[in-house]
């Protein structure tokens, strides 16, 4: 099956169960949900959801495990939408199988010995316990369709992403959490509107928690041109920074938008070495849902 | 009216209104939930919701008016707990006159020309917005039944606050805030014990941002000595700090223990610099409700 064929949530998702789609989610079902996976023992599952209640910017809790060792149902956790918005009653859904791929990590360290297609090895019907974060795809929809398409869109790559020193507030056994943020490159005179057309995602990151150079120093990034995750930045046109753009030879037109990311809940979750198994996503491997990113718009 | 007399959340209101209270309000009306007041032009007010949304730890939102002008009335914010339960049916409440204190700003700047115990002269009808932010006072009487009462408390002081440099999360005027946070110093062996009794506390703050000496860089602050509102702080047992115990000679067995406070939205609002008149109580002179803390306690 071509992945040019898969316009819905429940078409990725059985695609990634068959394993005939196993890549990234970036670009398919355009317009529905793609949120970021987190699976832990059922023993931290009352302190990871205080962690995202306590940070709701980079850890916007869409939905969890009805039960612990549930992986057919999920209930909602924002408000006024329900779970059968997220998955259709008419459709289904296996959280061990329908994201393209997985990563495991045993005991805070990840398990790189094997491709994990589907969790049903590693997957403890009597214990783990699933949570959904929101995820910025939602609100890049929402800034293509003003004409501010971010710069790593046009260029046809993905967005880079870094490791602040901002503290996240912590909860129970998640310590010693910082902000992972997103950025986008924008032009200075378009902030305000770049700031006003992303506020009313606010499950899926919402506005930016930083802009201006002078926010590479205050998140405490060392090298915007050395992002932890994804790819380098491009300006908004979509070419390359020459070596310079990040440091001295500085644009003062075009500054560096920071949103809250999904990666913020994983990398907690590594921090806190928890003991026995964990899951998530692989990075740009989402799970997609039933429900369209219009639906978690705030008004 | 002598102020032990006041046991009751009404009986404070009823006492601040006839000023025959102007005093601070701590230790009034035990376990009564005390509020910090913030009351805005209403074009001012969706951007405020979403940065207590946004900033749920340091700005916890607990109440706002049920329409513009109104101060007769709120309606409750937190999941689960009606209007009602904060202000009881049988009771009434005037926002403009039931707090012994008040302080008053125009166009960013704090009118200190009066004192003002009642805010007749200043509030539209037509215009202004109430909003309610829960205060460590709850959680407080929670360590006092644990046997870990603040050294502010056994010494009779005011708790120490200071301005951070970890950034709010900033939404729409709301730019450039930092979190204000509140420091108790506790032995280090008690330092799970009072995460753990704080942490169901989450519409007052709920459990510590920080703890240990490492976090007074981390924090930003200059010196533990020189808190920016409140006392000076006091060791567990209620005595004093000797000039080098905050910096050099610090104790390694008892450590600052930090928490969101009550004070940041305030904070929040005089920094962006509103044009206009904004209204709060006047520090720790608080808006005391029908409700008892344990109501906003969540398993």
């Amino acid at each position: 099956m071509g992945s040019t064929l898969l316009i819905t949530g429940q078409e990725v998702r059985q695609a990634a169960r068959a394993n005939t789609h196993t890549g990234p989610t970036a670009g398919l079902a355009p317009g529905y949900i793609q949120a970021n996976l987190i699976v832990l023992p059922s023993k931290y599952a009352a302190d990871f959801r205080s962690l995202c209640q306590r940070n709701p910017v980079p850890c916007p809790l869409l939905a969890e495990s009805t039960k612990p060792g549930s992986w057919d149902a999920m209930k909602s956790c924002i408000p006024n939408i329900t779970s059968t918005a997220l998955i259709h009653p008419g459709n289904d859904l296996d959280l061990r199988r329908d994201i393209p791929r997985y990563l495991v990590y045993r005991d805070g360290e990840i398990d790189g010995s094997a491709r994990h297609t589907d969790l049903l090895a590693t997957w403890r019907d009597d214990d783990h316990v699933a949570f959904l974060i929101g995820c910025s795809f939602s609100f890049e929809a929402a800034l293509c369709d003003a004409g501010l398409a971010p710069g790593h869109i046009v260029g046809g790559r993905n967005v880079p992403m870094y490791r602040t020193t901002i503290p996240l507030n912590p909860a129970g056994v998640f310590t010693g959490g910082t902000y992972v943020v997103s950025m986008r490159l924008y032009k200075k005179h378009d902030v305000e509107r770049v700031r006003a057309i992303t506020a009313p995602y606010a499950f899926t990151h919402g506005e930016p928690v930083a802009w201006g150079w002078e926010s590479v120093e205050e998140l405490g990034l060392a090298d915007i041109m050395k992002p932890e995750w994804g790819d380098r930045p491009l300006w908004p046109d979509g070419k390359e920074l020459g070596p310079q753009d990040g440091g001295a030879g500085r644009s003062t037109d075009v500054v560096p938008v920071f949103w809250g990311c999904g990666v913020t809940p994983q990398e907690a979750v590594v921090r806190a070495r928890l003991q026995g198994t964990v899951m998530a996503h692989a990075p740009g491997h989402m799970l997609v849902l039933d429900c369209l990113d219009e639906v978690l718009k705030v008004e």
